[in-house]
């Protein structure tokens, strides 16, 4: 479908969860949809870049190869055109039906990353917000917050591949963090940041509690 | 580089070749590149989506597979994220040391397959032109004009793969005919309409006179 569903007229909710590498977006995705689906919700978890097959591969020409391969625009390109496949595809229609959707990643890592990370203009990537997204936007976000030094380490050991974001320097890394905190501070009502040094079942419980109190879910 | 060199000091120039399927577009490219390297001018013949390592990768997501398979909006965004990198790359790298770039394709092929082929909005192509190619455009643009059927023939025949839009139905393909003939009709200054049904040695030596008049190479 090439627009949204009505968010009124559908229970489904978008949650997405961000922050650098390494600060365990993947398992507290995992966590928080085994804890809904206990709750009898319908729960599809999914993540960018993918989450649709175009995505899927549109994310290889990204997670893979050498730091500066793609220049700021060319790579902000990539994410839109994948994010535009994984909305139409997977995310809206899912939404659709009723079911909530939790994604690894969204908007705000673009923001983040090829923004303040990579110095690309935000107008432009606000610009393309507009074009390919629209007025949607997630119910709730979680920035999974954690010291650059530490999130590294547990992303070089966790050796899972697709480590180009990872090659990208100290500096970047640490502009990555500013950028997701400044995010968080714009949008307060959306964003929630959440203490990601934590161990995991903590940062699982405070994830659980702030969609509870944030998403009337009765906890 | 990220930003095209300052033509008023480079000597290259960029000509584009567009037209729908079986139009003869690389063949007339490679005529037009002999007769210019004869003539002593450093020419690159290139094509989009492609020209650069990264682009040709987005390319084998554009040119295979089911006709549907990705929305106007994000083939559009990786027509351009293709065409920003062949840009970085390839095109203006090339145009600074002074070369002359002929391509096969470029944005007029968004503009016809995307906005009048696929009924992707006008204003959001326009938009990215401005924010990926910005001032930038060909010097010349060649359009090479058939009828759609006579173009088909020629494109089945030639069996190359990568015949995702040739599989676009006859209505889409009579859309993309008008579509380049509009956008010629809009640019006088920079666009020459070129028959395409006459034989491949009348059709190369109406390019070369066009080249020639157009951008005052003495013949």
């Amino acid at each position: 479908m090439e627009a949204p569903p009505d968010r009124s007229t559908t229970p489904g909710r978008f949650i997405t969860f961000e922050g650098g590498e390494g600060a365990g977006k993947s398992t507290q995705v995992r966590h928080l949809a085994a804890k809904l689906t206990a709750a009898g919700v319908a729960t599809l978890a999914t993540r960018e870049p993918g989450g649709s097959a175009g995505a899927e591969e549109i994310r290889e020409l990204l997670v893979h190869g050498a730091a500066a391969r793609w220049d700021a625009t060319a790579e902000t390109l990539l994410h839109f055109a994948a994010r535009r496949d994984h909305l139409v595809k997977t995310v809206w229609p899912a939404l659709q039906r009723g079911t909530w959707v939790l994604c690894d990643r969204f908007a705000d890592s673009t923001r983040a990353y090829q923004g303040a990370g990579q110095g690309g203009d935000p107008a432009f990537i606000e610009q393309l917000y507009g074009a390919v997204v629209g007025d949607f936007a997630p119910d709730l976000t979680l920035v999974l917050d954690l010291p650059v030094e530490v999130g590294l380490a547990r992303a070089a050991a966790r050796r899972d591949g697709g480590a180009r974001y990872e090659g990208m320097g100290q500096a970047f890394h640490q502009r990555l963090r500013e950028g997701f905190l400044e995010i968080a501070r714009r949008a307060p009502d959306r964003c929630r940041v959440i203490d990601a040094t934590a161990s995991e079942e903590a940062v699982a419980a405070a994830v659980w509690s702030t969609v509870a109190e944030r998403l009337e879910l009765a906890p």
